[in-house]
C-alpha cells in the first residue's frame, strides 16, 4: 500500500530529475516523505544530488539531511551557501543538529558553528558535552515543560508556544522552580480537563528516568521495557535535561542489533551507517581484513597440531574421515552457546554474576548434545561405514574406531559448549564487548582444542602413539 | 537511576512474598511497574506465582499477564477462578487478548472465549482471522476515530469517551461514513485549536498505511522508517481496521533481530519467548541438536576429501600446517559476506534483483581479501617458516610452497565470499528465509570446497599428484 501510494510522487521526482525540470522537481519533492527523499538521495550521482538539494532549498532539505547516513551529511551540507546553511542548521531539531556536529570534520564544525544563532550556539555547546552514545548525546531538549501550580489553561498557553517545536507532546513534564522533574501529564488529560483544573490534580509521577551519562542502549531498553513514548533524561540532581523519544529508541536498538550481528561474524569496528550497496569495496575490505588475517594465523596453530600428530594419521588414514567433523562440531556447538549467551546479555537477561549457573546449564546441554552426536556417529561408523569401506587400513576394528570417534566428539562438544558460554561472560567481566567473542574467533580457538582432543583420544583408545 | 528507584518496591515485594504477607504484598505490587512485575514472576517458583497472582487479583494481574512470555500465559491464567478470569480477559486490550487466544491450548481457547462479553467476543473473532505475524494480527482496534464534518468540540466529546481505552491518542484518525481512512489529526492540534474549528481545517493526509495482511516486519519497518507513533492498518478498500503502535514495532523488530541472530548461528526454529535462564536444558537441546547432527554429516564429506587426497599429505606432511587455515579462511570470509547480505536484506536495503550487482561487489571484496591473505601467508612461508622449520620434508622449496598456499587461499577466499553473498539471495529467491544460510552451514559447505581447492592447487603447483 505504502509502496503504491508513494510510487507516483517518487516516479515524478525521478523524471523531473532526469529532465532537470526544476519546477516539477520542487513540486514532486514536496509530496515525498523525507525518509524516501533521503533514501533516493543516497542512490543519486553527485550532479543529481546537487540539482536536488539546490532546487528544494534549505527548508525542505532540513529533514532530508537529518535522515541521511552520517558519512553523507557533510558533503550534502557543502552544496549550500552560508546564508542557506544558516537557515538549514537553524531548522534542525537540537538533537539532529548535535548529530551533525558530531559527524562532520573539525573544519566544518567551526564553520557551521559560526552560522548558528546565539541560543542554538549555547544549546549545541551544552549537548556536545555528552558522549555520542549516551542518553545525553541522543536526547532532545525540545520538550513540553510546565509547573505544578499552573492551571490547565495556563499550561495550554505555555505549550501552545512550543506547539511546533516540541518533538512530542504526548507527555508533558512537570518541573519545580529549580527545573527538577516532579511529574508528568498526558496531553489527553490536558485536552479533556476543564480549564481551571490545577496541573497538580492531573499529574502523575514520572518514575522512569535515565541519567544523561547512561549508555544509549540502556536508555532505549528502559523506554522499550516500560512501553514509554518519551523517557525523561535527568542529571544526578534530577534536573530535567531533555527527553529521548520512541523513534530514537527504535534507531538505537536497530543499530545495536546490527553491530552485534556483525561482530558475531567477525566484522570489525562500528557498524556502517551507509547501506550495503552504497558502501565501497574498500570500506568493506577494511572492515573485514584484520579479523581474517588474525584468524588465519590462529588456524596455523591448528595446522601445527595436525602436523605434529602426522604419525597417527599416517598409521591409519581412515582417521582423516572424522577429523573435520570432530573439529567442526566444536565450532558449531560452541558458536550456538556463545550466541545464546551474547543475545541474552544484550537483552539484559543475564549478568556476569550468573556465570556459574550458565556454565552448569551449558555443561548439561553440551553433554546431551555430545552424547547424541557421539551415539549417531558411533552407529554410523559401526553399521554403515563397513559397507562403504572394506577395511580401516589399520589394525583396529570398526567398533573400536566408533568408540574412539564418539568419545572424542563428546569431549569436544562438551568443552566447546562450556567455552562458548563462558568466554562472552569473561569478556564482559573484563569490560570488553561480549560480542568480540565472535563465532569465527571462537571456532578457530575450538579448532585447536578439537585437533588436540581428537588425536589424544583417538590415539589413546586405538593405541596409536 | 531506574534501578535505584525501583529497588525499594521490588525489594519490599520480595520480602512480602517470602513472608507470605498478603497485605504488604498487595501494597508493594501496586507500586511496581507491570514490566518489572512480569520479569519477577518469571523467576518465581509455582507456589509463589500462585500467591502473587491470587493476592494482586485479576485487575492488577491484567498487565502482568499481557507482558509475560507466551509459554507462561496459560499457566498464569489457570490460577484464577472463572469470575476473576472474566474480569481479567475483559480488561485486556484487544490486541493483547488476541495474543492470549493465539498462544493458549485449544481447550483453553474455548473455555476463555465463553467468558467474554458479546462485544469482546465479536472483536476477538474478527482479529483472530488475521495470521499471528501480520499487521492485522498485531494491531489494536482501540483507536480514536472522528469524522471530518465535526468541530473540535464535537471531536473532543467523542474522544473523551475513549479517553482511557484508546491505546494512544497521539494521532486521531478521520474516517468517512463508510469507515474509510481520509486523514489524521494530531491531539495537540485538537487541544490548541478553538472549539468551533472544523476538523476538516486541521486534518492532514494519512499517507502511510499498511494492509492488514502485510507481514508484521514490513509494518514495523514502515512505522520506523517514517518515524510514526501509530501506523493505520487498512483493508484493500482503505477501511481503517486498527492501528499498530510504536511499542508493537519495537517488540517486532527485537523479535526479528533475535531470530536472525539465532538462525545465523544454526539454532533452529522460532526464537524462544522465554528468557535464557528460564529455558530448560531439554528445550535448549531440542533447538540445537538437529543442526549439529546435520552439520556433522556434512563435515564427513570434508573428511572424505582429505582421506581421498591422503597420498598428497603423505608426500609432504608440512602441507598439514596450512590446510586448516585455507579451509577456515573460506568459512570466515564467506560468513562475513553472508552476514552483510542477510542483514542488508533484513533492513530492506537489497532485493533479489540486485544479485548480480552484489556478486560483483563481493567478488572484488573477496579478491582484495584473498590477495591480502595470500600475500601475508606467502611472506610468512618464505621468510619466517624457514627459521622455524629446517626443511619441508619434501622435494620443493619454501618459495614454491608459499606460491601454492597463497594461490589456494586466493581461490578459496574469492569463491567463499561470492558463495556467501549469493546463497542468502538464492534462498530468498526460492522463498526461504535468507538467514537459513547460517554461518555454520555455510562454513561446512565451504570447508568441503576448501579441501578440494587446497589439494588441487597445492598438488598441481608442487607437482604432487
Amino acid at each position: 500500500m505504502v509502496e503504491e501510494l508513494d510510487d507516483n510522487p517518487l516516479g515524478e521526482l525521478l523524471r523531473a530529475l532526469d529532465a532537470s525540470d526544476c519546477s516539477a522537481l520542487l513540486a514532486a519533492a514536496e509530496d515525498v516523505h523525507y525518509a524516501d527523499l533521503a533514501h533516493l538521495y543516497e542512490n543519486l550521482d553527485d550532479e543529481k544530488r546537487d540539482l536536488l538539494l539546490k532546487t528544494i532549498g534549505p527548508e525542505l532539505a532540513t529533514d532530508l539531511v537529518a535522515e541521511l547516513p552520517y558519512p553523507l551529511i557533510e558533503e550534502a551540507l557543502d552544496h549550500f551557501k552560508p546564508a542557506q546553511l544558516r537557515v538549514l542548521l537553524g531548522n534542525l531539531s537540537d538533537d539532529d543538529r548535535v548529530d551533525v556536529f558530531q559527524v562532520v570534520s573539525e573544519e566544518a564544525q567551526v564553520r557551521f558553528f559560526s552560522l548558528l544563532g546565539p541560543r542554538d550556539k549555547e544549546l549545541t555547546r551544552n549537548l556536545l558535552k555528552y558522549e555520542e552514545d549516551t542518553a545525553g548525546g541522543r536526547m532532545t531538549t525540545q520538550v513540553g515543560r510546565i509547573t505544578a501550580d499552573m492551571t490547565v489553561k495556563q499550561a495550554i498557553t505555555v505549550l501552545r508556544r512550543d506547539r511546533e517545536d516540541a518533538e512530542t507532546l504526548a507527555r508533558i513534564f512537570v518541573v519545580d522552580e529549580q527545573g527538577r522533574l516532579v511529574g508528568k501529564v498526558r496531553l489527553r488529560d490536558l485536552a479533556f480537563s476543564t480549564w481551571d483544573t490545577p496541573i497538580f490534580d492531573i499529574m502523575e509521577p514520572a518514575d522512569e528516568t535515565i541519567l544523561a551519562s547512561a549508555d544509549q542502549e540502556e536508555a532505549a531498553r528502559t523506554l522499550s521495557k516500560y512501553d514509554l513514548i518519551v523517557l525523561p533524561v535527568v542529571d544526578e540532581f534530577h534536573h530535567l535535561l531533555g527527553v529521548l523519544t520512541y523513534d530514537d529508541a527504535l534507531e538505537i536498538l536497530q543499530e545495536e542489533s546490527t553491530e552485534d550481528i556483525e561482530k558475531l561474524s567477525g566484522i570489525g569496528g562500528e557498524q556502517s551507517e551507509v547501506s550495503y550497496l552504497n558502501t565501497s569495496v574498500l570500506a568493506q575490505y577494511r572492515r573485514r581484513v584484520s579479523w581474517l588475517v588474525g584468524l588465519a594465523f590462529l588456524s596455523i596453530v591448528s595446522g601445527y597440531v595436525m602436523f605434529r600428530f602426522s604419525e597417527v594419521l599416517e598409521k591409519a588414514f581412515v582417521l582423516a574421515l572424522f577429523l573435520p567433523m570432530v573439529v567442526a562440531a566444536g565450532g558449531n556447538s560452541g558458536g550456538q552457546a556463545a550466541t545464546m549467551v551474547i543475545r541474552a546479555m544484550a537483552l539484559g537477561e543475564i549478568k556476569t554474576g550468573n556465570a556459574l549457573k550458565i556454565a552448569w546449564k551449558e555443561a548439561r546441554t553440551g553433554l546431551s548434545l555430545g552424547l547424541t552426536l557421539g551415539a549417531t556417529m558411533a552407529a554410523f561408523v559401526s553399521f554403515l561405514l563397513p559397507h562403504i569401506q572394506q577395511k580401516t587400513g589399520a589394525d583396529f576394528s570398526f567398533p573400536s574406531l566408533a568408540l574412539a570417534v564418539s568419545l572424542a566428539l563428546i569431549v569436544q562438544v562438551l568443552s566447546a559448549t562450556v567455552m562458548g558460554a563462558l568466554l562472552p561472560i569473561a569478556a564482559r567481566a573484563i569490560r570488553l564487548d561480549p560480542a568480540v567473542v565472535s563465532a569465527p574467533s571462537l571456532a578457530s580457538t575450538v579448532d585447536i582444542s578439537g585437533m588436540l582432543i581428537y588425536f589424544a583420544v583417538v590415539g589413546a583408545v586405538l593405541n596409536l602413539h
